[in-house]
């Protein structure tokens, strides 16, 4: 057996953060929830997150300013939504280098604008300088009731896994960006699932946004909840239209369109068996159809159930394969392949 | 007389900024204070705000990494003074290369840690990554109750003007750095005021820090306010000791030491005449002296008593002849030099 090494970007923020002293008003621990959780009394939980678009920028993900400015509001409102927090607002941090078209920074705008009304929420205010770099990042401020709070850890075995719908359009619009020129031209437009996170609160025992893809979001939680994972649905029933027509158009097994660490921003939680029929019911009120994908085993592998065989599935071996492929995608498709051999032949 | 633009800076930040909705909750007007405020309820006021490192690192104002950490803890928590807040915690937005020495990036933690430490606040979270770029940001969060709420605007003509402590740390820090290779080695120590804000809630008519130097927060506060001021004390017992020394080495004008665009986070605020009294009274309790300079006056220049004489200094001036520099000193220090005549000869 492999000694499990933490994720290199776990590792790297556990050094740099074991100098700083924890708020004694700070519910989750490090890595613990998506967004940070301060008791601020009177029943109500602050919660906030930060995070910058700069991968995806360098990697030549996101070109389109407009789609910059769009996802710089997601990320950090999809760490709310995996809280339960109804967002306060967001502070811009941006810098311009005095290059940058005027259109290009009009359109960045533009994206932010946009989506902060399609989520009702607002910019609050933040630091723009005219830089020689050009940097795009955010804070998201929310509040959270404390008896509706949603952390990553809380999950036992026997809950039920949901996701709150189809996966793998961050890994399908990636491929289709990265390896093939954007010749399918994928639309890719992820929705933080606010709504859904607030009225999970109520029902799930654990939850985490896939903002680095499926296969990493259930070794996270996984690894923090001491637990495995059943999959018992079908992977080609939980791909996005887009990843499926990707896993048919390059002959491709469906578990890898889940294996980009570029995700959709969808919420993967769990929910105790008994709190099941009443979950259902208040999302029915809500017009939404989570997608049931499997259970909490004691672990500690995913098992995956296919074609009336059983497989397992190493989620860390996936993660390592990414990080080790150092940001060469050739290379990774290459390690993926490798691991499919290994865990389906 | 010549028609008044808004600073280069503001006038971005008005275009960048015009497509955004402001947020329902939002008690402050964009520039009207160092931090944003947001009506929580409950008689409580959220406070936050945004602040990267950029320009001083850019400049070769900061080299040091310790300093640097230091001072993105400072420069954020000085806005919350100028609020009256006290802060729940900061998030940081670091992207660190992979060229960055590992001595170099610890040293920055430290000096995050540290200030967290003297300020008796915390890491909350953030956004590390390892991206091409260097970038040192971070956000403060705070709470202000609804009743001890400070902004830039308020005062009015005969409310008295004070700072917290002596001015013009900034402007020599720059000046030496910056101009004579650090010939000095000043040991520049800027404080958040944060105890003095929170006190000042009770009593002041308007507050800004002085995180752009004096003359500009004057500036601010006039053309915000629409008023003048009226300065009644003599500017070489404003001074810091550094900005002082700094004046008789290099036989300067004692106001030429104030207009540094890089400040030294004091506070600098008004009080109703009729609240003087009882402001002195619970500043000294705290130990504290605050430093009387002058008056609010109907404006809209900026007059200064020297030697039974009158003078009048246009700020908005000092801050245009900065903008027209383009960030050559030696080529501010020429524009300096030119106002000196024009105010004083």
């Amino acid at each position: 057996m492999e000694l499990k090494q933490l994720p290199a970007e776990i590792q790297l923020i556990d050094a740099l953060t074991s100098v700083f002293q924890k708020s004694p008003d700070q519910l989750n621990e490090r890595h613990g929830s998506d967004a940070e959780l301060i008791q601020l009394g009177n029943g109500t939980v602050l919660a906030c997150t930060a995070d910058a678009i700069v991968e995806e920028i360098e990697f030549g993900l996101y070109d389109d300013p407009y789609l910059i400015g769009r996802m710089l509001v997601t990320v950090n409102l999809s760490d709310l939504a995996a809280v339960g927090a109804t967002p306060i607002g967001l502070l811009l941090s941006q810098s311009l280098p005095t290059s940058l078209a005027q259109d290009y920074t009009m359109a960045l705008q533009a994206g932010i604008a946009e989506a902060c009304r399609a989520y009702n929420t607002f910019i609050l205010g933040g630091d723009t300088s005219v830089g020689k770099q050009f940097h795009v990042g955010a804070t998201a401020i929310g509040t959270v009731a404390a008896d509706g709070v949603m952390s990553r850890l809380g999950m036992k075995s026997g809950d039920v896994l949901y996701t709150t719908a189809p996966l793998g359009s961050g890994s399908a619009y990636a491929f289709d960006k990265l390896l093939m020129a954007a010749a399918n031209g994928i639309d890719y437009q992820p929705t933080a699932r606010l709504k859904e996170g607030q009225l999970l609160g109520r029902f799930a025992s654990a939850c985490i946004d896939t903002s680095d893809g499926f296969w990493a979001a259930l070794d996270e939680l996984g690894r923090l909840n001491d637990v495995g994972f059943h999959l018992q649905q079908t992977l080609e029933a939980v791909l996005h239209p887009d990843a499926l027509a990707m896993v048919q158009q390059n002959q491709l097994p469906a578990w890898m369109l889940l294996a980009g660490p570029h995700g959709e921003f969808e919420l993967l939680f769990t929910v105790p068996e008994e709190k099941e029929t009443a979950f259902l019911q208040a999302a029915e009120k809500e017009n939404w159809k989570p997608l049931r994908i499997g259970r909490v085993s004691e672990g500690p592998m995913v098992q995956y159930e296919y074609k009336a065989q059983s497989y397992h599935i190493d989620t860390h071996l996936i993660r390592q394969s990414f990080e080790q492929s150092e940001g060469d995608l050739q290379k990774y498709m290459t390690k993926l392949k490798q691991l499919h051999h290994r865990f389906f032949l």
